[in-house]
């Protein structure tokens, strides 16, 4: 079935409608490049050899025939001047991209645009003549949102319900399309900053923190629990984080002290929230400059990963989540789900975003319930993040890329202990997913040490439990001691 | 067996000595006394009439007179000098109670100590020629002590170690005589300011905290936890609390959240510590002035309940043991153990203590262990405590004291729904230990209501379970409307 964009020139058809046809498996039809292809000239000299008329006949003709086709349809913005288009639309699934004129002007080059000849500020009239038209569908308002923020939100709009829950014994984790739907009567809610900015009406009044490791500090902890307080919130309330592990994180302590417990649930909006933070009861904050230092073990009423969200985040986080997906397939064995679909994981196609979810989810559950407090197995997975961390912290880049970087760092130390194929294939992937700058990036271990002796898992002898790989799916743990890796 | 309480005059043997027996369920022999029973005159004027040489063979006489009694003996001053005394205290159980010469002077007055006839400086002289003869024997430092602390290091040479590990499913915990004793080798252990004042030599550079519920708060917390890192202290260390509740909840607090716990123990030193706060799992902290209201439920490795440090508490503190402990037995239905034992229990009689320890500890882990969360039956345990916090909050009244208040408030609030036989028992021993300016006290409800709205256990329609006393042992929980209580 096809899918139709309309809306303004400028509000991002073809952009958003070509992007949206990779993250949906879809096949992505331009009217007005379809058009050029058939009279074999530009829309521009269509317009001024053969006149409006004519181009509107084409186009009606040209859009009834996409009819059948399985494609995301980005429209010319003049489509819905047509009364026979408007029904014809209306009988399918159509979406009116709407952004405000102000924003449209900004982006337009008037070149390309046959009606925009006589200056810029036509569009206005444009506007005032056509916004009853497009008011007629489904509008989605993209004031203010990026390319990827819109795609999430135009998903919203074009996803079913969907709901399943993951089959396990530790924790109750459900994968749930267009799930924080749920919050609009929920009371007690923290969310980011970022979230609410981007879904602000599936809200009602939360509780703003600011995204980033940063918040979920001492200070911080004061406010919320003063929140509570002022709020008269009884043992009986739940609390809602919804955000990235930072959030959750913060959440989670919270549910987890306040009044001795109370019922809290999460909804992780990152890929790196939805696989790792959310998943295994751990629950923490940050003191003095150390991440996690503070926490406590306490395992969520429910974890709702909606992977809409994961669209609209930005890139670097986005591949910070691929990377700890991929450091777990390390650890379990299928890496060939990542290094298979480079292509559609750049592209966050969500057919394999939802299987990167669910398998990462369901292999790092398996872990953890095997070792709930962290003394032995689930040790495996701070693969990287020893070196990591400590990277983390000095050059503030996102957690996941940090642990690339520590994991490549740690492959280099232990060399000879991995299997060479394995190696390749490992360094390979992290080198096309990792930024350049950071895969090639080196740190005087000095400077690092610092940072690495602070580690959790470290016991008072200094002795570590230090993952290592001896091959993709068989990764030990080896007790070293620390200052002899610092050497 | 006799015990004999040696020492220069002034330093406590007859007090001391008096109130040892008491503890101890033994007789008390003053020596002087006995002398002048004989004598059938003043120890002054026997010097005086008939000479030192006399009375000191008199003395040594009715010193060996003790040697089949089972009691505490003081002697006086002198006794040391014959060498007869010092070959036959030194085959009994003798102690030294030392305290420095400038802290005799200020306590004794000349008038009933024929040596100091020629004025208090000549105490200087008098310990000169002494010391060497006093210091052959077993000395404890008495300086910078009071009179119950006093007592409670005599106990520790006194008394020999026991143990006994208290019956339950629910978490270990150990009745051990002379236990503070195990603190020497720890490394991280959080004190009370006052017990390391007065056990200092069984610490090892602890962490410092000054007694009471204003120190444990969010600013506290945040020093100790700074203080961990500061230590480098691993997940694989454990710490130990000291003192009263609030050092044993702050201990809990930060075992359960540092590093995402480590193994903590309890030494609690307080008869309501080591009934209540240390048993069933709770820690807590207090926060913008609500007591608990961060906290977690977890259970230390082990609690060990050392029953002489009771002995070292004052009046107030002490009482406050015993109102709680007494609060129990309503809930259970023993209150004749604390009924029938009033002046053993004034006395802090080491008998009844051990007994009612056993029995409020036990009984609490009974009723805890059926509802370690707090949902139901654990409930109450808040018997005398929703008036009994606010009345605490207001007047700054020790715990224990301030819940005998509300047990007796709430008793009178629901007046129609307890038997009156058992109104007045429990009445009757609440006006009996309570200081009657407590007993007494009134506060205006009004006062009472802002306290008493922040009650932990009141849910979001305003309803608490309250426990009511119907008889003694049949207390029941029921649903009551905070507004209503406080019209």
């Amino acid at each position: 079935m096809p899918i139709y964009l309309i809306g303004m020139m400028g509000s991002g058809k073809t952009t958003l409608g070509n992007k949206l046809s990779k993250i949906l498996n879809m096949s992505f039809i331009d009217l007005d490049k379809e058009i050029e292809k058939i009279e074999n000239t530009t829309i521009n000299n269509l317009f001024s050899k053969k006149g409006e008329e004519y181009f509107r006949n084409l186009e009606s003709k040209v859009l009834k025939n996409t009819e059948a086709k399985n494609a995301i349809v980005a429209t010319g913005g003049g489509i819905i001047l047509r009364k026979e288009n408007r029904l014809f639309l209306k009988n399918h699934k159509t979406i009116f991209l709407y952004v405000p004129v102000e924003d449209l002007i900004k982006r337009i080059n008037p070149d390309n645009r046959p009606l925009l000849k006589d200056g810029k500020d036509r569009l206005y009239k444009i506007w005032d003549m056509r916004k009853a038209l497009y008011n007629e569908f489904k509008k989605i308002d993209l004031s203010n949102l990026n390319i990827q923020e819109s795609l999430a939100k135009i998903l919203y709009e074009i996803i079913d319900e969907k709901e399943e829950i993951l089959e396990n014994d530790f924790q109750e984790v459900i994968i749930k399309y267009k799930g924080l739907m749920d919050l609009k009567n929920k009371k007690y809610v923290f969310a980011s900053k970022n979230v609410y900015r981007i879904y602000r009406e599936f809200f009602n009044k939360p509780f703003l923190l600011k995204e980033g490791e940063e918040k979920k500090d001492y200070k911080n902890l004061e406010y919320i629990y003063q929140y509570l307080i002022e709020n008269e919130i009884s043992r009986k309330d739940e609390i809602y984080g919804v955000g990235g592990g930072s959030v959750t994180d913060l959440t989670g302590f919270i549910g987890s002290t306040f009044k001795r417990g109370l019922d809290f649930y999460f909804y992780p909006t990152t890929l790196l929230s939805q696989i790792d933070a959310s998943i295994g009861g751990k629950t923490g904050i940050n003191f003095s400059k150390i991440k996690n230092v503070i926490g406590t073990f306490s395992i969520p009423e429910k974890v709702i990963i909606d992977p809409i969200t994961i669209i609209s985040q930005d890139e670097k986080n986005y591949l910070s989540g691929i990377i700890e997906g991929f450091k777990i397939a390390i650890i379990d064995g299928n890496t060939s789900l990542f290094t298979e679909n480079i292509e559609k994981i750049k592209n966050r196609n969500l057919n394999i975003l939802e299987k990167i979810i669910k398998y990462a989810a369901i292999t790092k559950l398996k872990i953890v319930s095997k070792d709930p407090y962290d003394n032995n197995i689930r040790r495996l997975l701070n693969l990287g993040h020893t070196f990591g961390h400590g990277f983390e912290s000095i050059t503030g880049i996102t957690h996941g890329l940090s642990v690339g970087w520590g994991i490549k760092k740690e492959i280099e130390l232990f060399e000879d202990k991995i299997k060479e194929k394995d190696k390749k294939i490992i360094l390979n992937f992290l080198k096309k997913i990792l930024p350049e700058e950071i895969f090639k990036k080196d740190i005087p271990t000095e400077k690092l040490k610092n940072y690495i002796i602070q580690d959790k898992k470290i016991n008072n002898n200094s002795i570590i439990d230090f993952p290592i790989i001896k091959s993709i799916g068989n990764v030990e743990l080896e007790k070293i001691k620390i200052t002899d890796i610092i050497k």
